[in-house]
């Protein structure tokens, strides 16, 4: 083979010191290089197919143009265009993303960020952050949240509109008279679950209203959806229509509905929370809350690259509007309260 | 804050020569370690939160712990249990996954491989590949391919048994009545497309019949399956069975034949490829071909780790088996040829 292309070939190329040149193709460093010099140089380099040695930059500069992106599991379908989102913004800025899920279990995450600590990484994005407790990350370390936010301290975050959210749901069951409403909670151990049952309880007293039941899933997943929709309706009857705490957990319900023998939407409405990829398709099209999930990513990327630049300016937390979604699941109550 | 941990002190705690903490520490030499020992230093380094600087080793070891998975897009839900079976194969060896995203774009692919080169990857996995290139990585690099295989060189690959696959689903259309039946074909670059190709001819040959019409989809997706099937419907009213070459593109099939006032299966039966998740819920229920995602992202990761260890090892082309799994979406013609 060929001896590997180095820096000071992809400067002479790009006519310009080698300094320049390492300055354009480190993505830290590239502002300080004009964009039209930056992009002859990366021009040349990709030429000469060079490749940097990031390794040793790494070491270097004590940190590496890689970002940790922890999700609780992948195959939960609200991860995959948030991920997307996050790679895309990471890569117009020359980063990459390391990708680990920990199934929401506490130890596996401790293991997991530990293993990636080590790799010298430039930052975190975490969809795992339980509501009262820090990352386990320590205060030198660059961290955005993604689709959760903490009460513990002042991390930065990008989260949809839970509360909106949640409030147009209850408007919408309300205005198509329904008066006896549950709730199927997500983990109160996590800012949306507590947020959206937060907002579910106000909208029903807006109206005057109080549930007629509410149970905490176990995890925002169909399997735990489908158990505490089976202890709702075993305790609660009279239910005509059940706010879900994502859509996930409204697919839980739809089986438990099925299995009482009780038709949605005819004798139970229900909806749901993220409007994940193919919901229209399901039967009865699910009735939800559209999340800008793609954006939510690329959002949290840009401002986790932000935070990088300039560490010690104030943490933000951004929230993204959000849509109601009005598909099959939701019709009027056979007998109106 | 405390001056981190040293693998002295881990050594100490642990009481054994920092050679040996080292050793057990770096999952390419930890089987050098007893069992036993390796876990009590796995577990003073957690003790001490020691994390290993990986970029100093990469350095000394011209490579790290780290692969590159690089997939055509993390929304296609074929790729996320795929992804996810990769990672846990993965972190079970104590490696992480450097993930990206190509659109099926080649010069995306190209730009995104040379980024990761940079980083001193231990191997790559690939769901990008073409029928008749190999991957831009040279020689010297650990390469597996997942659900891709190249004709172009020796390359180990994971891939389900698509042949076996699409014949299963042209007897069961063929038992059910149906003799004019089409095909929208997967893009022709890829092994995928290629292989359900032929097995559609050879399954319909087998029958002593021939296709009444094949459209190659430009790509792997719901629109463009769509389009693929307001060609063929355009041009072979007679259809009463389409086998489409994945479940993204038999979506894009329902769309189509929706839109010109076709029911799907009283008027044209349909049927997919890969078993996505929740297909069970679409309307119809799709027939499909289900295969083992998380076992072959599994297996990938698996078989890349040998190759790593052993470079010089023949390169396995592992065939996964699949499954027939028969829903709504196929019924018997109206009127039987």
């Amino acid at each position: 083979m060929d001896k590997p292309a180095t820096i000071k070939d992809v400067a002479e190329l790009a006519r310009v010191h080698a300094a320049t040149a390492s300055r354009a193709l480190n993505p830290q460093t590239r502002d300080k290089v004009s964009p039209r010099t930056a992009a002859r140089i990366v021009e040349a380099a990709r030429t000469l197919g060079y490749s940097p040695n990031s390794a040793a930059r790494s070491l270097r500069t004590r940190t590496s143009s890689v970002v940790g992106v922890v999700i609780p599991d992948l195959r939960n379908p609200v991860f995959p265009p948030i991920v997307r989102g996050v790679e895309d913004a990471l890569r117009e800025a020359g980063y990459l993303a390391l990708l680990g899920n920990t199934d929401g279990d506490a130890e596996r995450e401790r293991d997991l960020l530990t293993t990636m600590r080590g790799q010298q990484l430039a930052g975190f994005i975490l969809a795992t952050s339980r509501r009262d407790t820090l990352p386990p990350l320590g205060p030198d370390v660059s961290v955005v949240l993604v689709n959760r936010r903490t009460e513990a301290g002042d991390i930065a975050s990008v989260v949809p509109d839970s509360g909106a959210g949640v409030r147009a749901v209850v408007n919408l069951l309300v205005e198509r008279g329904h008066r006896r409403i549950a709730h199927l909670a997500g983990p109160q151990d996590t800012s949306t679950g507590v947020e959206r049952h937060r907002a579910f309880l106000d909208g029903l007293a807006a109206h005057g209203l109080s549930p007629v039941g509410v149970v905490v899933s176990a995890a925002f997943t169909e399997q735990a959806g489908y158990e505490a929709a089976q202890e709702l309706l075993a305790g609660s009857a009279a239910v005509t229509a059940i706010v879900a705490g994502n859509d996930m957990i409204a697919l839980g319900c739809y089986r438990a509905l099925e299995e009482r023998g009780l038709r949605c939407p005819e004798d139970v409405s229900v909806t749901g929370f993220n409007d994940m990829p193919f919901l229209d398709k399901q039967r009865p099209a699910l009735t939800t809350v559209r999340i800008p999930h793609y954006d939510i990513g690329y959002e949290a990327a840009r401002l986790l690259l932000e935070r990088i630049a300039n560490p010690g300016a104030p943490a933000k937390r951004v929230v993204l509007p959000v849509q109601l979604i009005t598909r099959d699941s939701v019709t009027s109550p056979a007998s109106p309260a």
